[in-house]
């Protein structure tokens, strides 16, 4: 039987590749960014929204939706796309990003890992068999293997954590039933060459439909991530997709595209969206609280065509932010958002005309260093 | 010059009445709902939404304006229309609720109101002719007159407060300037008689635009509050629209409209939206926090054609609620708005068929007291 997902190249520019990726909920075309839905939910965002922006894929967590409301009530409820009405495809982590950096205590095994969770402390374990049946409850069309994410700076754990990361990827492929999901497998090995090398040589061996490339923008250089992605990107097969987990700012999609991968997420549109921030194209940030912006009757981005920036001033979005109004984290999210999911799309089209380097010279994207980039994918 | 504001009536059933009420900001189909949008928002709602939802005429709160962002800075960002994107016709209180109800300290005098801000305690004075110019400057279609708001039980009070209000009105007439805005005088009397009727009769001599019945819903019977509407509706002209404020349950939509009422504002459905809550048409409430929706596959109200309905479970939003998303917020405020601005013109369609307690009789809406309920003019 032929898969139900079919990865087909539309073309390069540079080593940067536009992709069509077939899903039981639709075609994806890549490169993509893709907003995250922690708790089955993109905060603050109706999904009638999330499509109007342009969103296509949108992530869930595993960890999160596992404690609440639980795996098997999603399954009952008609599993996660019926569930929070979100037609389009949805990617749903192991949970071992989660486990590693939001429960309270962990206890890592050979054969999986102990912890308690981060809401009322009880005690729980994810083995790779068990976060494949709690995906499979969840119903994504993308689902991940079991991974730990380790200090990237920390050779010794990293040296000890592949091992473990590599067998629970062999034990989450072989415990995969359904066949309409597609098993992404996680690149580990910090910011270490060898060991980045050897996972994805590794990982590559055992035929996923996917790869994922894990443990990164989580406390290390720029440079380094840019130089983790570069021995990755030389490794991993050329015909399968590839997911740069939890990264999403202006700047690291052109460098994370450069280098070809075709997927990206993060919480940082939204989570800025929430702290008055927003981004420009340029990938300069506003902090729209600033008094500088009492009377600004401009929308945040000239040019951006999403619904804030075609209504709304950045005088009337500061007034929400001093009224504490729950509409700001609203209106900001959807730019925020907008910006990213467009700037892809932008990006895709300039990979299809193979005028990537130009596009990106005419942006102008800036890199700005902000600590709230830091773990943002811990909503 | 020939009034920008016609209102014309179309019909009535018992003394319920249809009406089209003109405005530079379109016409009015009445009865309406009117959704809240205290500080220039509608809370958690976008206009998108609020449009898609079938309201028409929006209210904001000249107190809540005044304070933040400032009415000399909405004037200047063009307007309340403008600055909070509502292109539908607007109405503002005069903010005298508010500071008799809300505001820190209060000194009322023969010729207005000390008062200190519930923000940051600094002093204030309103005075007719500042809350016209306040009101100017924000730009609705419909403003209020100055009006003091007594508890509704103490007649020593309601006497001496009836004075204010009346010679207020009056100023109010000669201070108004802008030809653009319909002026409502207000009819005080707490659950008086002879009060209501003397207050009835004074500002329907004054030759106001409309007629708004203020004091009521704050603390006293639905019996009296009843009694009082039937009093004012005896008195008030006919030619002109009715404005019962602050009130807006399924059951005081129906008493009103039974009696003569055009125009109704709540911050119910939305602070109700806020706290879990949700109206059937029937008037029922259900708080979907309750362990008893986990499973619920069917929306919220059978029937209801709201985003929320035709798309989500009440599993779904009682996991939002669970896991503290916003989205919940959104969600059930859009809910419970669409359940009392359709059934608003439904409560029309019926009376212009002549078919007013006909309709509803099905209906079978109840009365069910909450805590909730008080002061539901303050959000």
């Amino acid at each position: 039987m032929a898969s139900l997902f079919q990865f087909v190249l539309e073309g390069y520019s540079g080593r940067a590749r536009a992709g069509l990726f077939s899903t039981p909920h639709g075609v994806l075309e890549t490169p993509l960014f893709a907003p995250v839905g922690t708790q089955a939910t993109v905060k603050a965002i109706t999904p009638a929204q999330l499509d109007e922006l342009g969103a296509s894929l949108v992530l869930a967590n595993t960890y999160h939706l596992y404690l609440r409301p639980g795996d098997e009530l999603v399954a009952e409820m008609g599993g996660l796309h019926k569930f929070m009405q979100w037609t389009q495809p949805i990617l749903t982590d192991s949970g071992g990003f989660q486990v590693f950096s939001l429960a309270a205590r962990r206890e890592v095994d050979a054969e999986g890992v102990n912890f308690r969770s981060h809401l009322d402390g009880s005690s729980h374990r994810f083995t790779p068999e068990k976060v494949m049946r709690i995906q499979e409850n969840l119903g994504a069309d993308m689902i991940m293997v079991l991974d730990e994410c380790a200090e990237p700076l920390d050779r010794a754990y990293n040296e000890q954590a592949l091992l473990r990361t590599h067998a629970w990827a062999k034990l989450c492929l072989e415990a995969k039933k359904r066949s309409d999901q597609a098993l992404f497998g996680i690149v580990q090995g910090g910011i270490f060459r060898d060991l980045r090398e050897q996972s994805a040589e590794f990982i590559a061996s055992l035929g996923f439909d996917g790869h994922a490339i894990g443990g990164l923008s989580v406390g290390e250089s720029k440079e380094d991530m840019y130089a983790m992605l570069d021995v990755v990107d030389a490794i991993l097969p050329e015909d399968k997709p590839r997911y740069l987990m939890g990264v999403g700012t202006p700047e690291d999609l052109v460098e994370g595209i450069r280098r070809g991968v075709d997927l990206f997420d993060c919480v940082l549109p939204t989570r800025l969206g929430r702290n008055n921030a927003v981004f420009l194209r340029s990938g300069e940030r506003l902090n729209l609280k600033n008094a500088e912006f009492a009377k600004d009757q401009h929308p945040i981005d000239e040019g951006c065509a999403c619904y804030t920036c075609r209504y709304f001033s950045r005088a009337y979005l500061r007034h929400l932010i001093q009224a504490k109004e729950m509409l700001a984290a609203t209106l900001l999210s959807i730019h925020n958002l907008h910006t990213l999911v467009q700037l892809a799309q932008d990006l895709r089209s300039a990979i299809l005309r193979n005028e990537f380097e130009a596009f990106v010279g005419e942006l102008g994207v800036r890199r700005l260093p902000n600590a709230l980039e830091q773990n943002a994918r811990i909503e």
